[in-house]
């Protein structure tokens, strides 16, 4: 199984302090990720860049260099863009773990993929931000929305590794990213359980409405996939063979 | 409606740079969070701190300081300690996603709440994590799990943030915050949940253990609450009971 987290790459394009690039690159590797790229960086290399990455200097040793974003994710099929909330922008507007989530799936393809973190004062430019394909929204406090920059990209690194982890435990191969279940595979199911609770009885004369709506707000809860919704009906259709033989 | 974050509080012990204080008050401000708590830091009041802590000087200044962890927390009724995942504590362990979701429903209860963090190097003492009443551990890799302590603070902070949002989102007033399940009650759901998977002859000849693996990850994500096991193990009690009548 391929491991997502190589087709990952973290940009910080014209970072201002080199303390932020060392930073960036700890919150990296601490979350299982290893490649950085630096679009025209005001100073690099620098002894605080160094300070900051701790043990994490193999992932700035390594760091490639470029001098424009276009260059930098020029082989890249996914780049997604961080932004400020307010900013005008007509791409589509992820959350950290929506970003995460998509992110690792195109890597889990073979996909080249990149998430692009701006300058600190003033971010990404509109000409850089027509290179993403959606923007990623950290939802900070808009009375003080001010994040670090090194943080931001601890945060979505962060959720990287958690996106990278569940594909792990779920134990899904390269290419076979997990399917979420249809609405109308949803319903199918939400139907035959509604079925199943007065077949077996479940209601006893109370309102068979409330029950149902907890479970539906339960399951959707969960991000049921295909497979597991035709596990759930095994087992009910089970259940409601009981129920009939024990008419 | 109370906003949670007003009872929680983010206590540091023992720090030793003074940066990591001003860029953890930062972090806070940047999720809504207010409080800061610093137990015997070892440099502060300092200009790095200042420097780190950028807009939220506000917060750096207000920030309590204690001369112990047991001081800091002594009116709190949740306290939750970071930690490294091999630290061989007897306490439950959390994701800091499933910690921000208790300390939410703590706070929203009225309830004072800290979530603590040790030293740089040696982070909390043994007879510091007595005084938690669970640990949480950032899942970073094993290879390098060692996180800036700001960066830890985000990290848990932006939990905190989706945390206290998803409530907002929720409409859920004070004092109905929802309770998740207790290790205890979700493994008797998931020892009826196999009983009744027998009982109803589910298995037809192939293993158990697939489905029940499968069964377990799928409730587990969905973070049930009490209310909903109690629920569950209702419909499944009425499945053993129709396939007792079947017999």
């Amino acid at each position: 199984m391929e491991n997502p987290a190589e087709r990952l790459r973290i940009v910080l394009v014209g970072t201002q302090h080199p303390g932020n690039i060392g930073s960036s690159a700890r919150a990296l590797k601490t979350m299982g990720l290893r490649r950085l790229v630096l679009v025209a960086p005001e100073r690099y290399p620098h002894a605080d860049a160094e300070a900051m990455a701790a043990g994490a200097d193999d992932v700035l040793a390594a760091a490639a260099i470029y001098p424009s974003l276009a260059e930098a994710v020029t082989d890249c099929r996914l780049v997604l863009g961080c932004t400020a909330r307010d900013r005008r922008v007509a791409l589509e507007q992820l959350s950290p773990r929506a970003a995460a989530a998509r992110a690792r799936d195109a890597a889990a393809t073979g996909a080249e993929t990149a998430i692009v973190f701006g300058r600190e004062r003033t971010g990404l430019t509109n000409e850089e931000l027509q290179l993403c394909h959606a923007a990623v929204h950290i939802p900070a406090d808009p009375a003080y929305s001010s994040l670090n920059l090194a943080a931001a990209v601890q945060v979505l690194a962060y959720e990287l590794r958690l996106a990278v982890l569940e594909r792990e435990q779920a134990g899904i191969g390269a290419g076979e990213a997990r399917a979420l279940a249809s609405h109308a595979e949803l319903e199918g199911f939400f139907a035959q359980l509604a079925q199943t609770l007065d077949e077996i009885d479940f209601h006893k004369g109370r309102a068979p409405k409330s029950a149902m709506r907890k479970l539906r707000r339960l399951y959707l809860r969960a991000g049921l996939d295909a497979k597991e919704v035709r596990l759930l009906r095994g087992i009910l259709a089970d259940a409601q063979r009981m129920a009939s033989l024990a008419r």
